[in-house]
């Protein structure tokens, strides 16, 4: 395995998205979030992702210098028009917004419209932590979950992160999708000629199937039936009616290679200071207890440890900021391609020659 | 099957709660709280859950007469503390406050602490929506559902509500505990001597069982995994840490007899002013055409209709309107003793005696 860090890779994300005609200021933003990714072991969302930024960049399905703007008047309840900028942008710009507002106000609320795919939902999680706020974020999603009773997707996997300080111990960071699994999931069960479980998955009557190829043209499932559905439509709306954003069969997919419409999705974040309810360090206190008190928790029979929601990603960045972020095969190739493709360097053969420039 | 009407249970409802103690304006808001159950058919937490509200009031678990009072200064960041007050006192009075907050400001949080089991999610969840406002409000409760990987049962099924107004349809009005089923479905099974299905639950050790009489001694799975254990979680730490309130084994059992410990569990809410975002009217619309876009998705073989949240809840009041409240024969029988104990009849025989007194 080749392994890479945190600044090389940031360095050359920022290099591309430049070389796509972002601006360099932006591209750094794109480049937090898609370094995160990797860096907390997230790795779908890291370089994995690159080539589908870069396709949609370079089909024009994305801008990339767009004109983010506020189209309300409140100083803390902000309606934000993304001008089809990479989500990756948007979101930032939306979060760091948000969290100004908040700290200032004592709460603020950011819909964010005309925005793409943000990225990996633990960056935005961090980002309220450090500044000491609660905060949440959604987005909406291309459709692969069907509506209870439905037999056609129609609502994304819609994912949602809430973020919690603590005090000694990590903050809690839920970043979930509201399907039971990843779309990702299925397609490798097909693969691997494997049946899936009941439960994460229909066909393309509704009916609950085994067969992942049956699934693929099926829907996701939601967790816990009508109430994760119910779940997923809240963040549609919050998503996506509240600014005004398409939702459903008017997203632009970008998964598909021919799709150069605009996602069109929306986000909704929300963020509340602590300090204006109790102290914060005795919230801080508070929570050290609570996670102690879960945390000690008897264990179910082969446990070994009982792990807060986002713990695992803070553990496994421990071990990344010393091993270094794995590059596997598959994406070294995608990178060098890509670098090819951008006009970084026709003669770059490997990931070394390519990597050595960031350094 | 008796029938009663709102009027009169709602009469009947708040003389109970004045019989013990409870001011004759709270009495009638923990009332509002009780009929709203049994008028849209969630009638597990009607006329059912008073022998327990009666019991507790009787044990002086629960403060009659609370001084329910803001412990800080903001005007809509509001830290409430219940005093120990009947649930369905406290919540109706911190929604209110919720509510006037948000018209006036914009947006309002509310955390609660010292309250109790605070009645139906939808009671909540048609305010918000009646006062055109987005709102979410949750509570955390007593423990029943195990931290993943744990054996213990230390959160709560912890419900939440969110509503979401729209134009000519039904809000869409989400209330949902974040365990695959209540505990209730479990007991109903042990009874009838059937297995549960997979999932449901788990046994003392923390193995997934099929005996309702293990799971009994065990826990109730989270929707999700790991997924609803973290929602469970986030909302055990708004309701309950933000609000310097009890959690897992320190909440006071309302459904043990013996247990006179009050419940200290706390309550978080938040309203969102939609006009801030966007025109209040362009937004009924959007969601109009939500509601419509998705209930018009191709049907799941065998499915009649596909239905938005809270709507069944919606379509059963307009039913019971008609109908007239059902009591069954065992909550008649409860009812009758109910009179007696609290001394509004010693000569009470039947539900028409004891129900003419308030028509």
């Amino acid at each position: 395995m080749y392994y890479t860090n945190k600044k090389v890779e940031h360095k050359f994300v920022t290099d591309v998205f430049k070389h796509l005609g972002v601006r360099e200021e932006d591209a750094k933003l794109a480049a937090d979030v898609v370094v995160q990714s990797d860096v907390t072991g997230v790795n779908t969302h890291g370089l994995a992702r690159m080539p589908m930024y870069v396709r949609r960049l370079q089909q024009k399905a994305v801008n990339p210098t767009p004109n983010i703007r506020q189209t309300n008047e409140s100083e803390n309840l902000i309606a934000l028009d993304g001008d089809n900028g990479p989500g990756n942008v948007v979101g930032p710009t939306a979060i760091n917004m948000c969290i100004e507002a908040a700290k200032k106000h004592g709460f603020a609320a950011v819909s964010i419209k005309n925005s793409n795919h943000y990225g990996v939902g633990n960056y935005y999680g961090w980002k309220f932590a450090e500044a000491n706020l609660i905060g949440m974020t959604m987005t909406n999603s291309t459709p692969n979950v069907a509506p209870t009773g439905g037999s056609v997707s129609m609502i994304g996997t819609n994912p949602v992160t809430i973020a919690i300080p603590a005090g000694k111990h990590y903050p809690l960071v839920l970043d979930m999708a509201t399907s039971v699994v990843a779309f990702g999931k299925i397609r490798k069960a097909a693969e691997e000629g494997k049946k899936i479980p009941l439960g994460w998955a229909v066909d393309k009557d509704g009916k609950p199937t085994e067969d992942p190829n049956e699934a693929l043209n099926g829907s996701l499932l939601p967790i816990g039936g009508y109430k994760g559905y119910g779940l997923a439509m809240v963040i549609d709306i919050l998503s996506a009616v509240l600014s005004q954003s398409a939702y459903g069969l008017d997203i632009g997919n970008k998964f598909d290679p021919d799709c150069t419409k605009p996602e069109k999705i929306g986000h909704f974040m929300l963020a509340i200071d602590i300090s204006k309810f109790l102290d914060l360090n005795t919230f801080k206190k508070s929570m050290d207890e609570y996670i102690e008190t879960m945390k000690n928790t008897e264990k179910a029979v082969g446990v070994e440890e009982i792990y807060i929601p986002g713990e695992i990603e803070f553990l496994r960045a421990e071990k990344i900021k010393e091993t270094g972020i794995p590059v596997a095969e598959g994406i070294q190739a995608k990178m060098i391609k890509i670098a090819k493709d951008v006009g970084i360097g026709s003669d770059i053969k490997t990931i070394d020659e390519l990597f050595d420039r960031y350094r």
